[in-house]
């Protein structure tokens, strides 16, 4: 599908609402694409992202693929707007295993009020990227409220 | 409902398990409930597991119910096996916000090898709790596994 | 959960918009319970309502399952509004096998615009209920819309 | 993705548990394609379908779009096995409204007991296609029971 943004500036509000989120620096994750309806998020391996095998924490991967699939959506929104997470569902097909994890977000249907995305979690290991996770996204568009931590 | 556990050791057995998972020592969650089918987790407030507009990251909220769910889980499977998420589905119905996050998981079917397990992530600001989140969780039992990371 | 309807004629409005509902016909379904937050809607066993083992079609379930939840939802509404289903997702726990099954639809979480509701179908054999899916289901409040179908 | 079916009767076999699924004869189903990890069927319209607004219910979007699934999976089981809904969750983006529906079941990931697959259902007016519904399913292979009603 192919979007078109109706912010011109839609890049730099995703990268300056994903700055804010400080719990992408605290795993150390990144945003590596970030396109009308598409926004991909990388995180490389560490320890402490793990569950109680050694690889990353379902938790982790819903983490990074919940952002890309909510600044897919935003990239689509009014600068003006604010985006929340409806819901989502995740399906773990595979172990989060290896030396980094891609999360892609991509808006399957852009609405008024809701727009649902499509996610997909990939494990890099040894270079290789394989599949370890698919879900489904329902972001909100708040018009009333701007993006951004309010003061005090 | 009422379950009753296999396992005899399984308080020790879930909250080895849990201190295995690197994640959980990362953002400050401790488990503060373990019983047959029921376990709780609570996560208190830091600045880096925000999200853009300073409440708790969705996926930070879906950290905590997934492993409280999982292990909710784990508490009725035999101590050789392990337990991993096949999928969950979380609605968060209001703002993860307040001093911290109490997740619960419980068990509504315990199945051979599936389990399905609800969760609720509540939000405690200035003492008063909230439900922040509901969602649905599929588990599965691995009999040929035993739980903990595999050696070197 | 106690709730309280904004419309004091909730009731016939929902079963009105109910007997709209050419499937609940088609399948013999009946809406027997009708209270603020929570509808309940009951399905008699017919060889036509089967998936291939004999069973009630998981889809069957599902249908029911939505209903009761979206009508839990309406009742909460006002009467110039209508209801839509955003999205659910259902777990099928046991054999939907017997004589009739009861879908539950309970409102956990009434929003301005989107309403979530937990949703449980149980199958009734022999005289005796047992759970054979839960769900979780979200629904949306259109104000521009009068329920009924547009004339023409 | 591609896939190969182990069973060389799968297409004879998924037609044939098709035909015993009771509810695709009252709705007016009809299985239209069969391919390794790929099913789609195929509903007219009918007032006896619809929800309050004339439109197809949701729950009937959701019941071809499980077989659809369920089939998908199916094909890459081999013929000894038997086929069971775990949970599946839909997205339902737009009304399903027009003269067919088309819902098409794709699996992303075939695992030994679980198998997870794509759903999408498309609503045709006037002979143009538009998606109405996204969704996501797991499906489990069970090897000790055959397919089809138990005799009695």
């Amino acid at each position: 599908m192919t979007f078109k943004a109706a912010d011109p500036d839609f890049e730099s509000r995703i990268r300056a609402s994903f700055a804010r989120q400080g719990v992408m620096r605290l795993i150390g994750a990144s945003i590596v694409r970030v396109e009308p309806g598409a926004v991909d998020i990388e995180l490389p391996f560490r320890e402490d992202l793990t569950q109680q095998h050694g690889y990353f924490h379902a938790g982790i991967s819903s983490t990074i693929a919940d952002s890309a699939g909510g600044y897919a959506a935003y990239t689509l929104f009014p600068a003006s707007s604010s985006v929340l997470t409806v819901e989502f569902k995740i399906n773990l097909v595979a172990p989060a295993e290896g030396e980094k994890l891609v999360a892609r977000g991509r808006v399957k249907k852009a609405g008024r009020t809701l727009t649902v995305c499509e996610l997909e979690v990939a494990a890099v290991k040894d270079g290789r990227e394989r599949a370890c996770a698919y879900g489904l996204q329902t972001m909100m568009r708040i018009d009333a409220m701007a993006d951004g931590r309010p003061a005090g």
